[in-house]
């Protein structure tokens, strides 16, 4: 018994992230069409192998999947619509990081032109494709995410999320925003601790393992959340948790305090509407989409 | 040789963590006078063998080394400004809660009183302390410090920062900081994920090691600031970046983009300064203290 031949691909976007997975497919073998709006991209890859189509059209008709890694949504229509209808029947596969809405609009008009649409979020920088650590996850079309799999596997982990479009996107951004948000915490930390003159590598020493430790917090936090009950008892208060001092002390020292202040902003309304004694998981009430206005 | 005596000490306050502080050292064999506003608290650990001073004069002239475990700022003054000169020549530790400021102004309140002053911050939960993993930062004169080691080192690991009284205090703030804007971050990915369906739990499953492994970039960040040129290759730029797009899928997913939307508050003036193809770490300048208006 023969493998099968590795499928065809056509890759549209070679900026940082789509050269770079092309260029893994190119190495594990696949047939590999590329096309970028500005064609001059496209050199180094046809070197290695791949076929440059010469316009959208061809590009999209060339290869029974076709994976789009543009710059935003608006990019994926601007390059799709002219092609649209000659793509009917084969599968898209987006990675353009896009909104979940925005993926759910594509889904809806790819479906409307016979378009099997599959949305993709990359948790990865480029020179992570094809090595460890690098996760995508997708939603949409679970058909086409099982067809693809031996194409989609070549660069990362791959987690189906669901036949929603959105969710990929969803999910990828929800990680997102506690990385940037645990980001902005450290360098607002850096810049309180360098008022006094401490240099941030010796900041980040100390915060390094300490903030990794606290994410043990995380499932805490989860198992009230999901428990519905901000009143058990082995959890830190709000009222103990008030971060008007942080605020303070570092406006005292001259630092803006704008992260630490939205978190307080956050805690405060929890306080204020009478729940001070609950836990500190209560400021997802703060936040989640079903809160009613009092609650917030 | 005999060893030394365990050192005498007088612990002031007996809320959750004066009481695990005074535990421990009647547990080590300290002699060890306890104090209350509401004397009731005092019972648990007489039963122990701590000594319940009658008033708060009695409890200050017990003992050589006197610590202080109150609510805040207001209630170390409210709790000593009637005793104080009585302390002269002893060392207090204050584990009060402050800012760096206001441990400051307590700092030169004592000296002028003939007492010598170390400030501290507990980086525990009471149940913490002398266990593994608690933290003691501490602050003001090195002398206090050397001479209660063999008491201070009962409680947690401690670490001295400086003769400045409030840079233990200072510290703490910093990584407490990091935390809460972290804890912050995690609970809005926890309502966007929620917003689909997600438990809490299964976003934590996923968004634990994912921000544990993200805490690697700190030392990254730190040495672009260190170095102080935003501009070095190899890192991400403030244009990528941009986070309008997760502000805006929270809003589209009726989740307050608060957390997040501080962060790009950061970013966005950063761009519009003109930084856009910089670095992350950028977002610095737009907090730390000595950052000109422009820059901001
Ligand atoms: N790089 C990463 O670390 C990373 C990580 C996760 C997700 N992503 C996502 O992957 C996608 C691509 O990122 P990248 O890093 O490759 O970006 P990039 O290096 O800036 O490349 C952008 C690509 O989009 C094309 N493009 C922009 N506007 C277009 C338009 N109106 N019509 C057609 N093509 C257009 C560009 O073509 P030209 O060459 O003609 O300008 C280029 O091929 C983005 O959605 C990004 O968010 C990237
Ligand atoms: N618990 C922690 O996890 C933790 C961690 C780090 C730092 N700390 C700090 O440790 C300090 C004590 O915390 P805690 O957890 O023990 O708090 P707590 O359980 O609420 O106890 C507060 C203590 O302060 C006393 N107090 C309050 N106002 C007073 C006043 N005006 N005059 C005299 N005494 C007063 C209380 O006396 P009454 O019994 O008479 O009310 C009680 O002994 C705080 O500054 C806190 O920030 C605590």
């Amino acid at each position: 018994m023969s493998h099968p031949e590795p499928a065809g691909v056509t890759v549209l976007g070679l900026g940082a992230m789509g050269s770079a997975l092309a260029a893994t497919l190119l190495d594990a073998g696949h047939d590999t069409t590329v096309w970028n709006r500005t064609p001059e991209r496209a050199a180094a890859l046809s070197t290695r192998g791949a076929t440059a189509a010469p316009t959208i059209g061809a590009a999209v008709t060339a290869q029974p999947l076709v994976v789009a890694v543009l710059f935003d949504h608006a990019s994926v229509h601007e390059t799709l619509d002219p092609v649209i209808e000659q793509m009917r029947g084969s599968a898209l596969v987006n990675l353009t990081t896009t909104t979940p809405n925005e993926a759910r609009e594509l889904a809806t008009w790819a479906a409307g032109h016979g378009v099997r649409y599959l949305d993709g979020a990359i948790m990865a920088t480029p020179p992570m494709i094809g090595g460890p650590g690098a996760a995508i996850l997708y939603s949409g079309l679970r058909e086409v995410f099982d067809d693809a799999r031996p194409v989609l596997d070549r660069w990362a982990d791959s987690t189906y999320d669901g036949a929603d479009s959105g969710l990929a996107s969803l999910f990828d951004l929800a990680m997102l925003s506690g990385m940037y948000s645990m980001f902005a915490g450290f360098l607002h930390g850096a810049a309180m601790a360098g008022s006094a003159g401490m240099s941030a590598t010796e900041f980040a020493g100390r915060a390094t393992p300490f903030l990794s430790a606290m994410t043990d917090s995380f499932a805490h936090f989860a198992s009230v959340i999901d428990g519905g009950d901000y009143t058990v008892p082995g959890q830190q208060s709000l009222d103990f948790s008030d971060l008007s001092h942080i605020v303070r002390a570092s406006e005292e020292q001259g630092v803006q305090p704008v992260p630490i202040a939205a978190v307080q902003e956050l805690i405060g309304k929890q306080i204020a509407a009478g729940h001070g004694a609950e836990g500190f998981a209560r400021i997802y009430e703060s936040l989640r989409a079903d809160s009613t206005e009092d609650a917030r």
